[in-house]
Order: structure tokens, then sequence, then C-alpha cells
């Protein structure tokens, strides 16, 4: 029996195209449970169901399409749909329609899977709304108290608990479900690469050797608000002063550190006018390296500079911890046993957060990379050639028959 | 003829009290045009009314209540009511309302001007919102281009232009109002003191002997967005490290230059994710010096050592004038004779601009300051004691009463 024509990646790619679009640069915003989202899972919903595939919406907000009866021991494949600001169109939608493209090839050819197989959308990969990133994989597994999870909240004020209930959840029930990871045998994850890895190798495809240990950090200065004209500069109490002097921290902290990375992307003073001396001022601070140590290293320098100079500018400094993922290493004989059955690929490591990171230490998971020729992500250069999104649905269609064959 | 009890400006106040809380941190935002300030205005408007005063709307959108039939050669006071970000409760509206409780006192001790007598409620004078402080005085007085000004646009894109039709103006007819310049014989503006001046000379009222000179700059740095993890540190363009630079030359520049203030208190990543390297960063600058030369050389060397910043980053930086207002010395005549009907109050120079230092080049015009006990200003600790606010009262009161006698 074989199926109708298999989609492919670009095809089912070009039918989102248009769906959240950023509005002060190019690229899109489709943060967790926002109407650009939202408009993704109808339309993941509409196409899995297309495919006779079973949806349902586990309770953490992670949606899940099953060809044959749910697990136990299923194979599971799947990314995400929400993007961060001004992001590209592959970091996640890429695995997501790879793996219908894949059902869809897998079909064409007469396969029927032995194991059961699902495709999962994992809610909130980016953090881009609440500010933790994997937060779908994250309450799924246990990985973050579910109180904590409800409490987090939007620039806007709006919790994640009041984003559930409005996306039709019931928050009292996010947390832990053993159920849904019980029934994962095998998780494997297609991404576009986030670095110039496979550029260098020449090769479209390859297989993640590890993740950074990675965390975010909310650095709170706090002086005093008055006026940028009246004030002499002996009487301020300044928070932007010492809020400069960490960004500079960050990239010396991050230098000293081997395959250390500390960047500051968002930094928001408050109230945030022309002419107003601000009484606080926000900086987020992302930073990673190859072990926990060396992270923590990194962490504890740009905190030593910051207090530093926050007390120069007789400024508080109050420092919150928003995540942490220590570095993970991929299974080693499920990545040998992939790249294997892809004739050989090669293995890479990665700066870049998954939820197949977050699922690693409870499954076996690999994560399947797709060439970027520009090695940029998370900005709308992000891209990946057609033949290349092609050779990944092709390898993914190739590892899930071997696994669930 | 006496009229009914007067009002107090602390009473007038409290009427305001609840219209536009600050969200984010306590204070107010009352930015021109929006439904705060939208409320303030009609408030205004019938608390003339209440007092027979008869009121218009320009076409600049500054409201005029007229005692008497308006102009020529009116004796002129008022001042604003939108806010900073945050702002305080008396940076503006002290002054419109001390001019209605001066009118209720005048006319309670039986008082009948000889010449038109007006208060005026100037338009974004914060430059709050389009980020052109003193825009309605600067178009009635031909400060600034019509055209410019149509094309100035708030955070969210709505241009200067849509926002007056949506006020009820006619965006066509903006710009240099000799009518309404004509009309003003003198100009005197009351307003809460911004520094510490009137603390340390131990009175409740002052006069203005000048006014720094000020300007807007926007530094753009353009850099590469990228991932946050996955982008080594040799391979980033990263704009915010050069904006930081500049923050700190901020500082450095201002405080080679006598007298000088510089500041950075709006500061904007694009698209400003915790894992995303930002594309772009606006960093606005508020700076002020004694003279023009002065004022432009801390520019110069701020925009030197930004550029250096930039080049070391691979960035690009533009810098856009957004206003400018060379130093005021307000008319030594008028200054003097106010000082005198005060009973010699002092004179003293303030670093904050004003609608009266905008109307200054066209018509004899003074400023009276309330002493404000904590000197902070846009900030919600900006206060003036109900004693102090009175004495203003009365002081403002005798000086229309001297001009308009």
């Amino acid at each position: 029996m074989t199926g109708p024509t298999p989609a492919t990646a670009t095809g089912l790619l070009a039918e989102i195209d248009t769906v959240g679009r950023y509005p002060t640069r190019s690229g899109y915003r489709r943060h967790v449970f926002d109407r650009a989202e939202l408009e993704l899972r109808e339309w993941f919903v509409a196409a899995a169901e297309h495919r006779d595939l079973a949806v349902r919406c586990d309770r953490n907000g992670n949606l899940w399409a099953w060809w044959g009866e749910p697990g136990p021991d299923a194979i599971v494949t799947g990314s995400h749909l929400d993007s961060v600001p001004g992001g590209g169109a592959f970091d996640g939608p890429l695995g997501v329609v790879s793996a219908l493209a894949a059902v869809d090839s897998l079909r064409a050819s007469g396969f029927t899977p032995a194991k059961p197989l699902a495709i999962v959308v994992f809610a909130e990969e980016e953090g881009g709304r609440f500010g933790v990133p994997c937060l779908g994989s994250r309450l799924l597994s246990g990985a973050i108290d579910p109180d904590a999870a409800r409490r987090l909240h939007d620039p806007e004020g709006v919790t994640f608990a009041e984003a559930a209930v409005e996306a039709g959840l019931d928050p009292a029930r996010i947390g832990r479900d053993d159920e849904a990871l019980a029934a994962i045998g095998t998780f494997v994850e297609l991404h576009v690469e986030q670095g110039k890895g496979l550029i260098d190798l020449g090769t479209p495809v390859g297989v993640a050797s590890s993740i950074l240990a990675h965390g975010r950090w909310r650095f709170s200065f706090a002086g005093e608000g008055n006026h940028a004209g009246a004030t002499l500069l002996g009487d301020r109490r300044d928070p932007m002063v010492p809020a400069a002097e960490m960004v500079l921290a960050t990239r010396i902290a991050a230098a000293e550190a081997p395959d250390a990375r500390a960047t500051v992307g968002r930094l928001v003073p408050n109230p945030g006018g022309t002419n107003v001396i601000a009484s606080t001022v926000d900086v987020w601070l992302d930073a990673r390296a190859g072990d926990d140590a060396t992270t923590r290293q990194v962490i504890e320098r740009i905190r030593d500079m910051a207090t530093e100079a926050a007390d120069r500018e007789d400024c508080t400094l109050t420092v919150t911890e928003e995540s942490y993922g220590d570095t993970v290493h991929f299974d080693a004989t499920l990545r040998d046993q992939v790249a294997a059955a892809l004739g050989g690929v090669p293995a890479l490591p990665t700066g870049a957060g998954h939820d197949a990171g977050i699922l690693a230490a409870h499954v076996p998971t690999a994560m399947v990379f797709v060439r970027n020729p520009t090695g940029i992500s998370h900005a709308p250069e992000e891209y990946a050639e057609p033949a290349d999104c092609e050779a990944g649905v092709a390898a993914l269609a190739t590892v899930l028959g071997k696994l669930a064959g």
C-alpha cells in the first residue's frame, strides 16, 4: 500500500510563510499562545488530521499526533512552532514539517511501523514570551516546578497560568506527565543548524553530539529616577551606568573562559524616557559554556564586575536565575546508530538549546541537523536550501523507519 | 465684585490625582493625545468654563482659556498637562492649576484686568510620545518645520499627523501661528523646581534666570542579529557592545565639560530577545550645557567614542539630532520686575527645558519656580509642600495682577 504524493518540507513551510511576521525587522514573532502561534497550532492539527494522525494536546500544552496507538516505547519526533522575536522561518518549524513529510514518505514507500510513532510540537521552546526556554518539555519531564511555571509572566504582566487558560488548558494540571514521558521510547528532533559546522564539513545533514550548559539570569539595577537636565552628575544614582558596564563585563568574562558565550540581547530601562534618569534597569544575561563549572565561573565573574559597577554608582543589584540546564551529551549508542543509518554523517556539538536536550535526561534522544548556509540563526537570515531540507526529510524518514520498523 | 472662594492648587491637583497612573512604577504616564492626557484636557476645559473663561484650541493643539477678549498684548500664563513616562504630579500640572487658582484669587480680590489675560496649556511639552520636547510651543512659534512635525512618530509608529487627526486637529494646518503669537504680550510660566536651588536658598518661590542649551540625539548602532548560544565571540557583530560603550562615554564626556549633563534614559535593542544577539540598538542621548559650543563639544566627544566602539565591533553608527535649543537667558527687565513684585525673591538657573524657553525668543517671558523638597523631578518623588504650592499661587496672582492691572 502506498499513500498519495508526499509533501515536501519547503512546501509545508510555504503554507505558514505569512503567519506571525515581525513588525520592526523582517522575520517572525510567534510566541506561545499568541495569535500567530495559535494559528500555527491549528494548522498543525489540520495537517496531522489530514494524514489520519490522531491529535491530542497534553496537559502542558504540547501537541501530539499519533500514527498507531499511543505508547509505550513509541518513536517520537518533532520540534516547536514558536520563534524568538524577529526569528527565522526554520528554527522549530523545519523539524515539524520534516516530521510530517517523513510520515508521508514512509507511507508512500509502503512502510508500516511496528512501534507507535508520534510527532510532537512542544510549547514555548524559545522562552520568548515567559522567559524560560523549553517550558513545555520542562513541565512534561518535571524539570520545572509547576508553581514557578504558573507564576511566570510575559512583559505585559500576563501570567503563564492566565495565558494557559486562554489557550484552553487547565493551569492546575500542568506539571510532570509520567504517562506522556513513559510513552516516549526514543526521541529524535530534526533542527536547522544554528552555526557553521555543516558548512565547514560540506555535508547537508549531521547528528548532534552535545549541547552547551546554558542559563538565563536577570540583573536588576536600581538607582534613583530623576530629571536628565536638572540633576548634577555628582547627584546621580543612574542604574544605566552599571548596566552598561555589565554589558561590557559580559564580553570580557566570556572571552576569558574556554568556549563560553555570554550575551545581552534584552535590556529594559524603567521608565525609559529620553529626559529621565532611569529608576531601574533590567538586563537579561544568556550565558553558556562546555560544562557547569565554566558556566558558573562566567556568571560569577560578571556578577562581581556588575556589583562593583553598581557600588560605584550607589545603585543596588539583584541577580535572579531564570533558567538553567547543564551540559547535554546525547546517548552515544543512539547517536552512532542514527549516524550509521545515514551513511556515516558527522556528529557535531551545538551551543543552542533544544527540547531534545531536556528529554535526554529521561529517554534516549538524538538530533539531526540540517545545514544552514548563512550560519545565522534567531534572525531573518537563517536559511536552509530546499535540497538540504528534503535531504533532512529523507534522513528523518530513514531514521524513523529504522527505529520504528 | 468678588467671586466665590478661590480654589487651591492642591485642591485642583487632587481632582486629577488618579488620571493616567503609570503601570510599572508609581507616578504618571500622560502622553499627548493619549487617553489620560485627553481626559486632563477635558478636565481643564470644564474648569476654565466653570470660571467663565472662553476656551479655544489653537491649530497646534494648545488650549487657551481667556479672561477678556483675546489679545493683543495679553498677559499669558500656563504650562502643560503631559508627563514623562513615570513622571511626578507637579511637573506641568502645577503651573496649570496655579493659573486657575490665581484667576480665582484675583477675582475674589475684586481685580479686573486692564489687559486680556489667558491661561495656556501647551501640547507635548515633554516630548514623551513624539520625541521632540515643547512641540506645541515650537509649532506655534515656528521653531519646528511642520512637515518634520507631521512625520514624527511614537514608539508604536503612529505619526503626529495621525494622532492629531484622532484628537480633532487638522494636521495640514499645524505650524507657525502668527495670530496666537501676536496675542501674547508677556508670558509667565509657574513650574515646580526640578533641582535643589530653592532648598539651598531656603525660600518657597524664585524666578528663573536661564535655561541650559539642550538637545536630543538618537544613536543607532547596527550589527548582525544572530543566535546567542551558537555564535562564537569572534563571529559577533553585536551592536549592544558599542551601545554600552556609548553609555559610558556619555558620562565621561559630560564630566569633562563645565556644568554639562548628558544622560541615556532610553535604550531599545531590536528585536530584544534574551537568546538573540540584537540586529540594532537605538540609544537616545539627552545632553545639556551652559552654551551652544560646550553642548556641541560634549556631543562630538560622545560621537567620536561611540564611532570608535562601533568600528571595533564592525558595527555601523548613525546619529540623528531629534531636537535642539540654544541657551535661554530670560528677559532681564521682566525677571527683575517679577522678582521685585515678589519682595525680592532670588533668580536661579535651571537645567530643565520649558515652553517658556521657546517663547522667550519672541516675547518677554518669565518663570516662577516653586520649591521641591526632594530636589527630584521626572520621577514619583517629585513634590511640593501644600504651603509652598499656595505661596506659588499667591506669587502668580501678584505677578499677573501687576502685569495685567
